[in-house]
């Protein structure tokens, strides 16, 4: 007769990520050949940004030398829609795993995705589910991609209209910034990435924060090397949040990573999109910053600093839709997707986070009337 | 300037692995209401292979009660399609994705799904793309999902008539292995799974094979605390690979458990899934033991005992299409959703497995000869 039988046994996976920051990537010997040549797959596959594509001439050069020079199966890039187009519906995905299918690609064999954070995000998830998942390397193609998502170990699209609702967890083979792929990018863009800097930095590092602060003036212009500097430090700490923070998986209530998003997430859906997520998170930050105010947790001046830095780098701090009752949901939406509590990430000052479980909407409303 | 930054940093992902094997599970306090109450999820969706809900009446109505009596959102099971046909559409995905949403399920719900091994792969697949991964609960209500591939880390669906295609690596929240499920099979499918355990007991462990040949008309007979003995051993051996293998997300070409599956899963496959994936699993088993031979790696007598084995439980091991050539692209397809060298497994006795990296087709055709 049987007994019952019970086990509980703990296991393990082990990852690598790997970061590159460089230019030139595609020269000969270059960053992606090395990276690729470590690899070893048996074949490769290159998808390019639409966006990217259709403005970098340099960029199609250098990728179209890349490929006629390495050997591959990939006779030329494949070309994928980019912007939150990308992720509204199933067709990059469907697009990608044919690709996989057509060209007989392994579980070992490469997806090089270059683009901004939702081509990466769609062409990241449809690679990571052909079977069970190929190998993925990100080359970021904007500020934003570059200093957060593009590091990160996530992926997806959207449905039913909520931002995320199908992806996975699964850590990329590596990610390339290569700040070349900055240049062809219009002011708005080409700033657009750098709330997500001021977020890390607010959140974890005081250091990057002032020397953001020093060089808030450069960025605005445009100073490449600044720029490189600054995206290569906030990849980093983004790096290690996923890589020592414990909870690379997000299985904990808390998202360190996530101040001022609960807000941003729903002012992109209100929008469609037409504010960029940079945009939005810079917006957010404003809102979630003078709650902070209001609950006594931060001083009024270090507040005022942080938006007017946001201000001084070119980045929005409101929008006419921000007053939208509306906005409220993104609180239960946020909470939703991350399950359990809900649990805000808010600041008691510059590199010292205190974790918040309910936001009255009277506050969030007389924050963003301090905002107005 | 900037100076090039080159970073590889290992991180590891923790995984519980919670198997309970047990009769009357939806009983008052019984092992479903434990594994729930440990998880405390906010909300539960329960869903319920349209196979077993047609045939087992004790079961619908006690799952019926353990719904009312337990405090969910959800008001009565989702009935979805069961076998292949589960996995050969999107359909089963689509309509879990929605329940998902429908319900405002968050990351730490939990979806608890009773069927077969290819419902279950489809159910965990949504499971496990939806907000990134809600908890997924398996109960296996075949002797194939029990002893196999319920226990796994696996789950997906068919995509350009290539099995499997889709899908990601994902460890259930916890498998409940309830051997009350499996009274409702017919004799078919009762023994169809069994060919998993011999798999596993010829590659993995000589004294479960023993208990299996002195049990083969017990097994044959449908003794159910036989048939629950030896599946438990074989879903605990099939545990133990994952959590100390050391390779749980098979990133090695290394495929210990693959024993007998590159024809397996081209027979299904050419006969359109008319047989099993037990059957065809029993039938590539005899003739990768054939092969063995052939290579002077086993000796005949262990091969033939093993075959007879399979016969006595009640297993096929031959099908007029395995004379097919077409059964032959069975290892390039094999090969490419592994990836890497081809790496097939066979045996040089009971317990020892061996690795070969080359199977001629010639040697192939005689062995299929010798099982005519």
């Amino acid at each position: 007769m049987m007994q019952d039988l019970s086990i509980d046994k703990e296991f393990s996976v082990e990852w690598t990520h790997r970061l590159r920051c460089t230019r030139n990537s595609l020269q000969n010997d270059g960053v992606v050949s090395q990276i690729i040549s470590e690899a070893e797959p048996p074949k490769i596959l290159v998808t390019v940004d639409a966006g990217l594509f259709q403005v970098n001439n340099d960029f199609v050069s250098n990728i179209k030398t890349w490929i006629d020079n390495c050997n591959t199966v990939c006779n030329e890039a494949l070309v994928v829609a980019g912007g939150e187009d990308a992720k509204n519906d199933d067709s990059v995905v469907a697009l990608i795993l044919e690709a996989i299918n057509t060209h007989g690609m392994c579980r070992k064999s490469v997806v090089l995705a270059i683009g901004g954070g939702a081509m990466l995000d769609a062409v990241g998830f449809a690679t990571s589910i052909a079977h069970r998942g190929l190998r993925f390397i990100r080359m970021p193609s904007t500020t934003l991609s570059a200093c957060d998502s593009g590091v990160g170990v996530k992926n997806g699209i959207n449905r039913f209209h909520k931002k995320n609702f199908i992806g996975v967890f699964s850590p990329p083979w590596a990610v390339i910034n290569d700040y070349d792929l900055l240049d062809s990018l219009d002011d708005r863009h080409w700033r657009s990435g750098l709330s997500e800097v001021v977020k890390v930095a607010l959140v974890k590092c005081p250091s990057l924060y002032e020397k953001v602060k020093t060089n808030a003036v450069a960025l605005f212009n445009r100073d490449r090397d600044v720029m490189a500097e600054i995206v290569t430090d906030s990849a980093t700490l983004h790096l290690k949040h996923i890589t020592d923070s414990g909870d690379p998986f997000e299985r904990q209530e808390a998202r360190p990573l996530d101040f001022g998003h609960w807000a941003a997430h729903k002012l992109e859906q209100m929008t469609s999109h037409e504010l960029t997520h940079g945009e939005a998170v810079a917006i957010g930050l404003a809102i979630d910053l003078q709650c902070s105010v209001l609950l006594g947790l931060l001083n009024q001046t270090v507040a005022n600093e942080a938006i007017a830095l946001l201000q001084q780098i070119g980045l929005p701090t409101s929008h006419p839709l921000m007053n939208d009752p509306e906005l409220f949901d993104g609180l239960e939406e946020f909470r939703e997707h991350l399950g359990g509590e809900l649990t805000l990430l808010l600041l008691s000052d510059v590199g010292k986070p205190v974790e918040v479980h309910e936001l009255p909407e009277s506050l969030i409303q007389q924050a963003i009337q301090k905002l107005g």
